[in-house]
């Protein structure tokens, strides 16, 4: 068999750039692990399914403050089963629009592994199929770690490719991990009626140096206010089983049992078995596949992306790290990686948006800073909704207005964001960010009130 | 009293150019009716109260497929005095919030009719205060009109100033015109158990040439699918009192009985009364101040901004020409206003959002035109959230990829839409909007995809 490209693993990078060197023209050949991984992690196992289960705890929140609309449930039922049933059938529903569309496009998609066995060549084990190939673009995700003696076993300690075969409310559960899984399943779970404990071994939730500190202590104190009980600073020294489930020791003295731990550490790079020491493709320290900002790794017509290239796990990264690639190959050296414009969510109690520099950062970098913050409190639209909690907080460059970093937290965020991500893409100033007509009422105008607190010099705006 | 700057009329545009006026140290003083009425109409009797009451209409859609998430409610009762207590609270907090602000910024307010004795004076009645400014901003708006025998009368016909009144859900509404307002209390009420009639003169729903017909055909479909009996081409020949409401005799010759007549046939510009002839204030035929591109009026030193300037009746527009007028007064002359780009959003069973020209107005001005669709159907972030329909269409140039406008519908697309209108603002093309990272899984990213398909041309998505 012979192509001009070869991908190996047709997760979100994978599938992306296949659409997308389809849509140059590029005789393209998929490679994935099974008919039922078509997706990877973030569609079968990450991002699709828990966004799924977040919305319905967003629903629940609305629903506790409906009588403000004059909706008043008489009681309402909470089914797991429902729950797990419709968000399958998204996860699956997407895998099977993906499939019909690749065989739409002619698009083959080989189910096996792929071993590279020379530069041009790809060996499907399983299909038992060769592919001699001018390019070959590695998207082979990544798996969650474990830690210790948390062993994932699928029943007393789970990890988050286990957690979706979980098939109860658990009465009570214990989250090691704070980051973007931790706190987003300390959501759900809470409002389907956990007990939730969130163990995070740093000082706070979202401990990443990306997310300002602002944004995390906004999101820990709603979660503990929904009633997580959240330990920072604190890991799980030792655990056993128990009739019920586990008796846990952590590292503050106490004990915690629950019906299971959930394991939300942290991921690892799938770069073993696929031929990568053999033919000389260069890893760091750390596992990752070396990259420069065109996505080509040492051997030249080899290129990476995704979860394999760095530990910024972002299934939009690898998306766009995978067309870039692609643009590569075909000559273009214009289209680079900027990790500096990838938008970073989570979703939980509230959304946490994040682009760019934190205050923090900028400062490393030796920046004077100016920071414009608008609270959502205040705005109209999210009151209309009964959403007014959180901000948009603008990190800008005070010598030359450019806008650095945008950090929201509440309503909308996710999509919010996107308005910095192309501003910033850019280089759009704080100036520019003002004077667009946000509609009225909207959540966007928070956007252009931060950037004019910088521009025009702070207000005493209304804050409670 | 002194002042660089008076502005009569305390609504979204006064308001926010007053403002802006003292970010930008200039002594201005507002002019209002009554404290009752700071805010105008949006946030007294428009925007804000029904984009309240159209979110609990939102929530009770959502509740219909509640148990996708697993959740059951018992049976919901519906209480409209709740949904309008809260509805009326979060008005009085946002006209109380503003006032609050005023005062901490003595930006002061004086209560009263502002009438212009000369460009130089304007006299308050009720006050009895004379003010000598060196600017006068006009910001008076405009109130419903009525046609034919359709007088309002607050019980039989309602108009939209009256309809916050209304304390009960009607059995049966019959609502004349199917503009913006009337499509959302189409749904409002629908959703909260009226029967809904609704009348529109011209041949669809949501008949101004800015919204495309693909955009209108869509919503109208989904009212229809919701139970709105939408009738076009439909007038009210004539109408009677009954002991239980009203009947009205349509067009189409039939007979509709109904609670009360909800009257959403537009509005005309508050001009009257306020010294405009008598000072030279020009005024077009259609009874609208003529204002040039930097909000000036006839007579230099007199600048107007809001639903008084054009029919494009909206509270951003209104409060986007009061700061280019206030920036004028100060010498400022870059910028203008561009009404290409106002975001023009429409909440009802879908948000409907616009900006730029439509496919029909870019042939009109003889461009090329090339259109990109993308579905929400297939959106995985819509998916999640069960609200996958509707789509993101934007119209570019051919000849140089310049994007001429974007018309959304469906989830939320008044937030989505200011994606685009920064890019307009800023001429950008659909390369640009292709190549920026768009966060997965996000709305966002149907952005991303309808300008991919006309900047490498069209792929066969899968559409359903």
């Amino acid at each position: 068999m012979e192509a001009d490209l070869v991908i190996i693993g047709a997760g979100s990078g994978g599938y992306e750039a296949g659409i997308y060197a389809y849509r140059r023209k590029m005789r393209t050949v998929l490679v994935e692990l099974s008919p039922e991984s078509v997706g990877g992690n973030c569609l079968n196992k990450g991002c699709i399914p828990s966004k799924y289960m977040r919305h319905g705890a967003h629903i629940l929140d609305k629903l506790e403050i409906g009588e403000r609309w004059g909706i008043k449930p008489k009681g309402i039922d909470l089914d797991y089963g429902s729950l797990r049933r419709g968000r399958d059938e998204v996860v699956v529903t997407i895998r099977e629009n993906f499939k019909k569309f690749a065989q739409q496009i002619n698009l083959p998609i080989i189910y096996g592994r792929g071993v590279i066995k020379d530069p041009n060549t790809v060996f499907v084990e399983g299909a038992e199929v060769t592919i001699k190939t001018k390019f070959i673009l590695l998207a082979t995700g990544s798996r969650p770690v474990a830690v210790g003696d948390l062993v994932p076993d699928g029943r007393y300690v789970v990890d988050t490719d286990q957690i979706w075969d979980i098939d109860f409310i658990p009465k009570k559960i214990l989250i090691v991990g704070g980051g973007a899984v931790g706190v987003e399943f300390a959501y759900i779970f809470k409002k389907y009626g956990s007990e939730v404990v969130l163990v995070e071994l740093k000082r706070r939730v979202l401990p990443s140096d990306d997310i300002p500190e602002d944004s995390a202590r906004y999101l820990g104190r709603k979660l503990k206010q929904l009633g997580v009980d959240i330990r920072t600073k604190t890991t799980v020294e030792s655990w056993e089983k128990t009739s019920e489930g586990i008796k846990a020791k952590l590292s503050d003295g106490t004990e915690v049992e629950a019906d299971f731990i959930l394991l939300a550490v942290g991921r690892k790079p799938n770069t073993k078995g696929i031929g990568l020491e053999e033919i000389g493709v260069e890893l760091d320290e750390r596992g990752f596949v070396k990259v420069n900002e065109l996505s080509q790794t040492s051997v030249p017509n080899i290129y990476a992306c995704g979860d394999i290239t760095s530990p910024l796990m972002l299934a939009h990264k690898a998306m766009y790290e995978g067309k870039i690639a692609v643009n590569h190959m075909l000559g273009g050296t214009d289209w680079k990686r900027d990790d500096r414009i990838v938008p970073k969510i989570i979703y939980s109690a509230f959304e946490v948006a994040s682009v760019g520099l934190t205050e923090e950062q900028a400062e490393d970098e030796d920046y004077e800073v100016l920071v414009g913050v608008t609270s959502f409190v205040t705005n109209p639209k999210a009151m209309d909704d009964g959403e007014n909690e959180g901000f948009v907080r603008i990190v800008a460059d005070e010598e030359t207005g450019k806008i650095l970093g945008c950090h929201i937290v509440g309503p909308n965020a996710g999509e919010l964001i996107h308005q910095v991500v192309h501003m910033m893409r850019d280089h759009k100033d704080v100036e520019f960010a003002s004077k667009t007509m946000y509609s009225h009422p909207s959540l966007s105008e928070a956007i252009g009130q931060s950037a004019s607190e910088i521009y025009y010099g702070p207000i005493t705006w209304v804050k409670r």
